[in-house]
C-alpha cells in the first residue's frame, strides 16, 4: 500500500556500500549443480555448515523487511521420525541428514514492525522520519486485515475507486494476500538456503508434498504460521538425481515486451 | 496431493550427475552483497547479461515441474515509463535500467503437465511409467479446483477424513492455495533471478509495491495471472543503498527443536 508519499524520492542518508567483484563462473555453478535429490548418503551435514546455510536464507530481500518467516532445524531424533513420515515418507526425506521447515507467518508482522522502529530508535545512525512513519502508520495500515478479513474489503472498496483515477497499490486486502505474502518472501529465503547448502557442497530437496497439519502440530505452531515447504538436506547419493534437468523451452517463459 | 504411491521409491534409473566444487566465499559474497537497490546509476545492463540472468532463473526448483512462472522484460519505451508509474514512481524502478515483470501463473499447469508428458514421451531415455502416470493422473487430481473452487471444496472434505488416521496431504484444496503454490515457485525463480545479476556485477530492487491491475492490463494477462514482483535492474548508485542490513536476532527465525 502507498509507499509512494514516503519512498517517492531517497532520503538523505549517509552510508555507502559498494558492490562486490564476484567470480560468476562459481555462482552459475552453484545454480546449475542444484537438483532436487531424492537420495543422500549417510554423510552427515556439518553443524557449523548447517547454521551458516540457515543464517545466509535470512540475508534473502524480505517484503517490508517484516521478516515474515520462520526456519525449525528438526534435530530432536524422534521428532525428525515423525516428520520423515508427514513428509509421506518420500526417499528424499527418509533418507535425508537434516530437515528444515520453512514456515510462513502472516500473524508477525506487527511485533517485527515494532521491533524494527526500536531498532531504529537505538541506532546510531539516524534514520530518517519517513522510515520510521512508514513502520509506524504504514505498515499497520496495510498488513492489517481486520476481524474475519472486514478491514481488507474496505481497503479494497477504497482504492478499487481511487485506482479508477490513479495508479494504486492493490495488495495486500485479503487473508488470502496475506498469505501470498508471507509465502513469498519465505520462499525467497528457502532458495537463497537451498543454493547456499550447494555452494557447501551438500545437496537439497524442497517438498510440498506433506501433512501440513500434522507437522504444524509436530512444531506446535499457530493458526497464522503455514508450511511454505519442508527441505532436506545432506550429500547426494549416486541414485539421487531423478533425470537430465527437464525444463520447457525458455521462450515461454521469458518474454519480451 | 498424494505423491506417496508413485514417489515412495525411486525408480529405477540409469543415470547419475555429479555434485560439483564450488568455491563457496565467492557465493556468499553473492547473497551478501545482494541488496535491495533503490537508485541506480545510468549505465547499461548488457543484454546478453540479463538474458543469461533470466535463463538462470529459471533453473530453481519448481513444484512438480510445472514452471508456473512467466518473466516479462519491459524493453519498449513507452511500456517501460508506463511500468515506472505503475511502480508507483519509486526511485528503484525510475532509475531503473532494466525492469522485468515476475508473474506466477495459477492457470498454465495443465498444458505445462501436457507438454512435459510428450517431453517424456519422445525422450530417448526410458521414463518410469510411474512418473508419466504422476503427470497424467496425479496433477489434474492435485491442482484442478474446478468451478468456483467447489472440487477443491470436495477434495479437503475428502482429505480432512482420510487424514484422521493417515498422513495425508493437504494442500492445494482452494484458489487461495493455488495462489500461494504459483507466487511460491515464482518467488524461488525471483531469488535465482536476483542472486544470478549480484553475481554478473549488476543490481536489483524487487517491489511489491504497485498497481497490479494497471501492470495486468499493460501487459494483457488473463486473471490466473497473477504479479508475483517488479524486479528492478542496474548499478547501484552510491547513494542506492538506504543503510546497514537490518535483520532482527536470527534466534527469532532459526529455531532449533
Amino acid at each position: 500500500m502507498s509507499k509512494t508519499s514516503i519512498f517517492s524520492a531517497i532520503p538523505k542518508l549517509d552510508y555507502e556500500e559498494k558492490a562486490e567483484t564476484i567470480n560468476k563462473e562459481e555462482f552459475i555453478k552453484t545454480i546449475k549443480s542444484r537438483r532436487s535429490i531424492r537420495s543422500f548418503t549417510s554423510e552427515k551435514v556439518e553443524e557449523k555448515d548447517m547454521m551458516e546455510c540457515l543464517e545466509l536464507a535470512l540475508l534473502a530481500p524480505t517484503s517490508s523487511n517484516l521478516q515474515c518467516w520462520e526456519f525449525y532445524w528438526v534435530k530432536d531424533p524422534s521428532k525428525k521420525e515423525q516428520l520423515k513420515k508427514y513428509c509421506l515418507g518420500q526417499p528424499a526425506a527418509s533418507t535425508a541428514q537434516e530437515l528444515v521447515v520453512c514456515v510462513a507467518r502472516t500473524d508477525t508482522w506487527k511485533e517485527n514492525a515494532k521491533q524494527i522502529v526500536s531498532n531504529f530508535e537505538n541506532s546510531e545512525r539516524k534514520v530518517p522520519k519517513a522510515v520510521l512513519s512508514y513502520y509506524r502508520k504504514i505498515v499497520p495500515l496495510a498488513y492489517n486485515q481486520g476481524v474475519f478479513g472486514l478491514f481488507g474489503v474496505f481497503k479494497r472498496f477504497i482504492l478499487y475507486f481511487r485506482g479508477i483515477k490513479k495508479v494504486t497499490p492493490r495488495e495486500p486486502t485479503s487473508n488470502s494476500d496475506m498469505r501470498v505474502w508471507a509465502h513469498k518472501t519465505t520462499a525467497l529465503a528457502c532458495e537463497n538456503l537451498m543454493l547456499s547448502l550447494r555452494a557447501y557442497g551438500y545437496d537439497s530437496c524442497p517438498m510440498e508434498g506433506m501433512d501440513s497439519k500434522r507437522i504444524k502440530a509436530l512444531l506446535n505452531l499457530p493458526s497464522g504460521a503455514e508450511i511454505c515447504m519442508v527441505i532436506s538436506a545432506g550429500k547426494r547419493a549416486s541414485n539421487g538425481v531423478y533425470g537430465k534437468r527437464l525444463r520447457l523451452k525458455s521462450e515461454k517463459f521469458i518474454k519480451m515486451v
